[in-house]
């Protein structure tokens, strides 16, 4: 393990080493290869991780930087950072409200008309301005950050028109040029159709296809595009066109399908080598099928089930089985799933889903990574990925799904450097 | 709202300021009183409330004393110190092996063989020095802390020996002495059978009636005694012998009860004036009616549910209806639920027992003081009472079921103390 560059981090006595080394993606079994070294250690120049190995054997071969950093994780878990497929940071306002209306009964449509749901969020982040709305990102951000996530997609989608669409995405672009939070920014223009809209639909769509995408494609603000495809939302074929002028135009795509009634939606992300479709919770078997052969991720968000109250969580398990890439997520936004604790959503996997610790890990390191195109720079700990790497108070990583509700990282560190440390 | 005390502590500018002033305990429709104010001052001295109001107000009539610390809450929401009135926390190891076997399928049975369960919690204990002991539950205690919790009630358990039950009392009585958390300690002699008495179980319950309980009276190392009433661990006709002998030995009441079948447990609680029955996932309606009138309040457990993959909960809503005093706690423990976040539990009480908000923090406040007979001064920030008081990041209170999995906590005081500060 010769390192020919001079450390100027090193971690050393780690007790489970989990460096996800191995296939990517991970497929059916391989998600419980967690490339495990006892007493492992690793090594970084600058940015990149240089070695990685046994503790011994890396503190042996590394030589050191002047004023290297040596961290002694005293029998610790390590693990890659972790990275969160799927959230919407960029609001205004918390929704507790509504959350409070749900728990006592009342429906989807008495809560619209008490004001609340994603059109709610739209009113609200239009009228709040960019400074605001960028320190409150921040904030959620930061408490990311602290739950051990060094890479995030992020979402437009409370806009809903040209401007304040555009809005969103350069706060996720300011974001991700001051935070230590790398962003991965999707447009979501289609999330909803507007208030102004509500009676012209197909001229919203039009606005989408028209002048939206082309104007978020040409000014480089998103690398994927995203649409809420289901029943009373975007329907299939409306999907198809605006992901369609989204491909056309450049941009990757992901699709929110199959969340709240089967409609064929993991059917077209396959057919159209979409990178995700997420939720999934009523996925067909056709579904599931096409997604497996196309290579189209699933990225699943058991958060919002459990948010939501509900008691139907995605099959995962078939998912795993039949050989989709399969991915997990906060889905952190203000009405469904107002969290930023990723390792909270480990638990929900296991718990609801009945993934192993390990699967659950796979799925938001290696599996991760695939979905926003970057598995060969994050989500594993190899020589040459990017120094992204999270320190756990815990002795055994299966302690992760199973102490539940708390925040057990210890250290976080980004490209290199030390950015949580408690 | 003269002062007459100097004021050592003032936090001015409360959004909304809980202070649960009001009936004790809460019932029924009451639980949703908060005695909230808006834009709130709370004054203290010493380790004393000493004002509580309008911002304005309390400024306006407190006199500083030299040095006295000011904190601006910046519209955030403050609410006294939170109570976890059912605490497992002096254990040695974790038992996050066991988790997954059961996310795998494994049985109660294959997990008792393969040396989980309660008494494998046993073995590790009683082979582990009080030291050890003292420094993982310590961490326990201030992970509780940082989540805002200043009083549990902490049982002992996990020794099932006269000796090592006494040294987890002397270790819970070491950790009241020098932690910032009050403990009020419990017996729990009758948690399990151990495995030296598995086939001589009246011998153990000789045992602990002849020489266990005498012993823990004799020394003051517990205020209560609980039994583990249920199906295969201590029926009721034993449970009743064991707590009739900590009756008459001037000890407290508490019981396991009705938390795998209805096997009358919560009536036995209720007949015996017991303070509290707690899990009662099984209850019946005579139990709850027993309850009400006895006024022995129901500690509910929701996180344990969630942690064994439940779908049946304590039935919360009914228990409010009939008039039980329903408190909420953590259950913290290696088996069935390892967490310190008592606000993790509210939204749990709020997703799968349909509690407001409200609701939850009443019963982690003013009712949980209620369980361990200590509402005269604490679960209520009122003139007089102890200054154990929470600051939060968040400016709605209904924020703490909705926002979850995370830490909102932003500020602890304990005795008048700034303890944690974030």
């Amino acid at each position: 393990m010769p390192a020919e560059k001079k450390a100027t981090l090193l971690i050393k006595n780690i007790g489970q080493l989990v460096t996800m080394a191995g296939p990517v993606p991970r497929l059916g079994k391989q998600m419980n290869d967690l490339g495990l070294i006892e007493g492992g250690g690793v090594a970084v120049a600058g940015e990149e991780i240089i070695a990685v190995g046994k503790s011994d054997d890396v503190q042996g071969h590394a030589t050191l930087a002047e004023g290297c950093k040596v961290i002694d994780a005293a029998g610790a878990v390590v693990t890659p950072g972790l990275i969160d497929p799927h959230t919407h940071p960029v609001f205004a306002s918390t929704r507790e409200k509504e959350f409070e209306m749900r728990i006592q009964g009342k429906s989807y449509m008495e809560i619209a008309q008490a004001g609340g749901g994603i059109r709610s969020s739209v009113r609200d982040l239009r009228a709040t301005p960019a400074e605001i709305l960028l320190e409150r990102s921040k904030k959620r951000l930061n408490r990311l950050l602290a739950h051990g996530v060094t890479t995030i997609e992020a979402k437009s989608g409370y806009g809903l028109s040209t401007e304040s669409e555009i809005r969103t995405l350069e706060v996720i672009r300011t974001l991700n040029e001051g935070h230590a939070i790398d962003l991965v920014p999707t447009f979501l223009g289609a999330h909803e159709v507007p208030d102004e809209y509500r009676d012209k639909r197909k001229e919203y769509i039009d606005l989408l296809i028209n002048e939206m995408i082309p104007a978020v494609a040409r000014e480089n603000l998103a690398e994927y595009s995203d649409v809420f495809c289901e029943k009373g939302v975007f329907d299939i074929e409306e999907s198809r066109r605006i992901q369609q002028a989204a491909k056309d135009a450049g941009l990757g795509l992901r699709f929110h399908a199959d969340e709240l009634e089967s409609t064929g939606g993991a059917e077209l992300a396959a057919s159209m080598k979409a990178a995700t479709a997420d939720h999934l919770v009523y996925v067909s078997d056709a579904g599931i099928k096409a997604m497996a052969e196309s290579g189209t991720a699933a990225v699943l968000l058991p958060g919002t089930t459990f948010s939501l109250a509900g008691t139907k969580y995605a099959p995962a398990r078939k998912m795993i089985e039949q050989g989709v890439i399969v991915a997990l997520s906060t889905d952190c936004n203000p009405g469904s799933s107002c969290t930023e604790s990723l390792p909270m959503i480990l638990s929900l996997a296991s718990l609801q889903m009945k993934l192993t610790a390990a699967e659950g890990i796979s799925a938001v390191t290696v599996n991760a990574a695939v979905t926003v195109e970057r598995s060969k720079m994050i989500g594993r700990l190899e020589v040459g990925m990017q120094a992204d790497i999270v320190l756990w108070d815990m002795f055994d990583y299966r302690e992760l799904p199973y102490h539940y509700g708390v925040n057990l990282v210890s250290k976080v560190v980004k490209k290199g450097k030390l950015v949580i440390d408690k």
